[in-house]
């Protein structure tokens, strides 16, 4: 069977492409921009967090703060731009998510220029990323932007 | 990409494999089996519910009378023996919900014999059935077990 895929459409399911907007005092503009790819799962089925995990290379797995869950999740921008995005580009999401994806993937990839750094790069980043469904939420004080 | 390996994949997170025991005056034995493998999804992302059902050739797609999704449902005993359970065989689930695939699997193939039709027959697919994991309730009254 192709893993590949099968991680694929647990994702389509279950994964998260998540752009979070924190006010941040470090840094140069004020906000940190946290880009991130999670999956979570139920202690007794973490077997597919392991699969992910094994698959990309990277990420980690971790007890979820918000209930008994773990989730696995990808935090690093070069991880994200090196490992998870080409692995959905060459298994795609086949449900609608994948438009979200594609934006996530663009605010990673200009985040892996560094362009995030400048005031017109964050301001376009920032722009880019509100096309990311929002789960009721309003511009970026601690915006959670998820797919 | 393997489509197939996808949906499994997708249904590792998303898919119940469900048994309801209903009470029944229409049944010799006083209850009603109904086996059922069900996915619900957004009405924005339908198109992975129509995968499904391209894919197995059976089922029905409807809106869930309790919530605002929608839900590709196969609950023929004959098309989940032909279509669904032979699909999980070939690809099969990487999680735990595995397990009670199989006991799902075992439960509708006695069915498909006939076997629930006979007090023997009837009590020990119950049993077998109890074998999936419960959300919370206990014995058949109205039971629905799910994995």
């Amino acid at each position: 069977m192709d893993l590949e895929a099968y991680l694929s459409g647990y994702a389509d399911g279950e994964g998260c492409f998540c752009v979070t907007f924190n006010r941040s005092e470090r840094h140069a503009l004020g906000w940190d921009i946290r880009p991130s790819f999670s999956v979570s799962q139920n202690r007794e089925r973490a077997q597919i967090l392991e699969l992910f995990q094994r698959t990309f290379g990277c990420g980690a797995i971790r007890p979820d703060r918000s209930d008994r869950t773990l989730k696995y999740e990808v935090r690093s921008v070069s991880d994200l731009v090196t490992n998870v995005i080409p692995h959905f580009r060459s298994y795609p999401l086949l449900s609608a998510k994948r438009e979200g994806f594609e934006v996530f993937a663009e605010v990673c990839e200009r985040m892996n220029r560094g362009e995030h750094l400048t005031v017109d790069g964050f301001a376009l980043i920032a722009e880019i990323a509100s096309g990311i469904n929002r789960t009721g939420k309003k511009k970026y004080p601690r915006i959670e932007i998820k797919v």
